[in-house]
C-alpha cells in the first residue's frame, strides 16, 4: 500500500533544517535570530558528527547531571561555557574598541562586593599574609590616549596563596582580597597585597570528568581580576595575570590575553620600598589600565 | 608600564577557537572530535549572532532551568533537543538506507515494555473503546525488495482518542494501547485500536516557555509508534502518522516524513468488516513496513 503525500517532507537533513528555521514565529526578533543561530549551528554539528544514538544520549545525560549540579551557589553551566572558550567568545564580541585600550576578560563566578579601602591599603588580612609572598600592585588608570582618568572606581578580588577566594575559606575575614579603591587626579592606583596563585576550577562535578575525559588540567592561572568604572568610560571587567605562571599558555577558561600579563618582581629599590610603605622583601606589579571613553568608535 | 608578552595570544575570536581546539587531549579519539565539533560551530555561533552579555547570562539560566525541570520520569534536555529538531536530525544521519525502505522516526518519551498480543487483537481497553473512532490498522513487513519476513516483531504504542498515553492516564489499564505483534509466514500484521488524537508536549517547564516565546504550537499530529525487529534486518523504530492531521506540517517534534503518512479511511466493505470482525463502522489504515536487510549497502 503507497503512503499517502502530504506536507513538508523533511527527508534530506537540510530541508529538516529549514523546516525548523520556518517553524520561528513570535514577536521577538532577536530572540528568533538567536534561535536560528542555534538551530543552523548545532544541525550542522550533527551531520558533520553524525552522533550515535548512545553519543547522542551519553550528550544528553551529560546536560541532565549538568543540570542538576547547579546550586544558588553554583553554576555548573556557566563553567561548562568557561572550559569550552564560549564565556571568553562572548566577551570578545562584546568589547571590541581601540587597540590601545585594556582588553577585557571573564568575571568569573567569585565576584562579590568588595569593602571600599583607601589608596595602598593592605588588602590581605588573613593568614596568607603571613605566608605569602608579599607584593605592590600599582598603575594608571587612562583613556586610550594616556589622559589619567580621576574618579575611577577600581573593584579589585583575588585568591590567597593557596588559590582560595574569602568566599571558599573558613579562616579568611570576608573581604578579605577585595578592595574598592577611587583614583585621584592624577588616575594612579596602588594596593599592598599578597601574590596570589593559580588554582583550579571545580572538578567534582560533570565538568570536571569531561576535563579528565579531554585529558585536560582544570588550572587557571594566577590572576586578580578588576573591574574599573569611570564616568564617560565603559565599564571594564578585566584580570592581571602573572607572568611566568606555568599554566599562563593553558587557562583552563582561555581567559589570558597578551596585554594582561604582567611580571611580579622582586623589588630591591630602597626609595621603591619607602614609597610603597613594605617592610620585607616584596615583589612589584605594574598594570596600567586603558579604559575607552564613551561614544569612542570601536 | 607595559605589560610583558606572553603565550598564544587569543586577541581574535578565531584565535581562541583555535586554542580551545587545540586544548583537547585525551585518548578518547571520538570524544575529542564530538567536543572539537561542538566548539567550532558553538564559537560560530557567538561569533555570527553576537550575544549580549544580558542574552548570554538569560541563555545560562534557561539552561540551569531546563536542568533542574528533569526528573527521572521527565527529560526536559531530549524536550527540547525534539523540539530544536535536533533528535529527527540525529535520527536521520542514522538511518541511512536504500530509498525504497520505510524512514525511521523518533522514538520519543512514551516507549515502555508492551504486552504480547495475538494476531488481530483489539488493543484498546480504556474508556476509549467506547468514545474513540474504531480503527484497523495493518500491512506487510518486508524486506525492500518486498520479500515477506515472517516472525517480525513489531512493538505498538500510541495515544488515545484524547492524547494521552497509559503512562499518563489513570483511567487506562497499564499496557493499553500497546501491543507486542509477531508477523506469520507472508509477513502480514493487523490490529484492532481507535484512531489516535494529536496531542501537545509537555509546556510546564522551560521548553514550554520557548516555546510560547517563539509563537510555537506544541502539538504533535496524531501518530502510532512502531519498532520492528527481525532476525537479519535492521531494527527500525519509525510512526505512522494519520493524513489528514492539521499537524502534519508543523509537527512540534519535526518527525514527519512523507512516507510515515497514511489514512484513516471509513471502510464500508462488509467482506473487510467481516474479516476484520468489527462490529460498527471502522476507519481502516493501511502501512507496509519495508525493513532493511542486515549488511545491504547504506
Ligand atoms: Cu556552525
Ligand atoms: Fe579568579
Ligand atoms: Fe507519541
Amino acid at each position: 500500500m503507497k503512503p499517502a503525500t502530504t506536507g513538508p517532507v523533511p527527508d534530506r537533513p537540510d530541508a529538516l533544517t529549514a523546516q525548523v528555521l520556518d517553524s520561528l514565529r513570535g514577536e521577538d526578533e532577536r530572540l528568533r535570530e538567536l534561535i536560528a543561530g542555534i538551530v543552523t549551528h548545532l544541525h550542522a554539528f550533527v551531520r558533520e558528527t553524525r552522533p550515535t544514538e548512545a553519543e547522542w544520549l551519553r550528550a544528553m545525560d551529560f546536560l541532565v547531571r549538568t543540570g542538576h549540579a547547579c546550586t544558588d551557589r553554583r553554576n555548573e553551566f556557566i563553567l561548562l561555557a568557561d572550559m569550552l572558550g564560549l564565556t571568553s567568545a562572548v566577551d570578545e564580541v562584546n568589547h571590541v574598541g581601540p587597540p590601545t585600550m585594556t582588553p577585557s576578560s571573564v568575571e568569573g563566578p567569585f565576584h562579590s562586593p568588595a569593602p571600599p579601602r583607601p589608596m595602598g591599603a593592605w588588602i590581605a588580612e588573613g593568614p596568607e599574609r603571613a605566608r605569602g609572598e608579599a607584593a605592590v600592585v600599582h598603575g594608571r588608570v587612562t583613556d586610550c590616549d594616556g589622559r589619567p582618568v580621576p574618579g575611577a572606581v577600581l573593584d579589585i578580588w583575588q585568591a590567597d596563596d593557596t588559590g582560595l577566594y574569602d568566599s571558599q575559606d573558613d579562616e579568611q575575614p570576608e573581604g578579605n582580597l577585595r578592595a574598592l579603591l577611587t583614583t585621584g587626579d592624577d588616575g594612579s592606583y596602588w594596593f599592598r597585597t599578597v601574590r596570589p596563585s593559580s588554582y583550579p576550577v571545580p572538578t567534582d562535578g560533570p565538568v570536571g570528568e569531561l576535563l579528565r575525559a579531554l585529558g585536560r588540567h582544570p588550572m587557571r592561572p594566577a590572576h586578580i581580576h578588576l573591574r574599573v568604572e569611570a564616568d564617560g568610560h565603559r565599564p571594564l571587567t578585566t584580570h592581571l595575570f602573572a607572568a611566568g605562571d606555568p599554566y599562563l599558555d593553558s587557562d583552563a577558561a582561555f581567559a589570558v590575553k597578551d596585554a594582561l600579563v604582567a611580571p611580579f618582581r622582586p623589588c630591591a629599590d630602597a626609595g621603591k620600598r619607602a614609597r610603597f610603605a613594605m617592610e620585607g622583601p616584596f615583589l612589584e606589579a605594574g598594570f596600567d589600565i586603558r579604559l575607552v571613553a564613551e561614544g569612542e568608535t570601536r
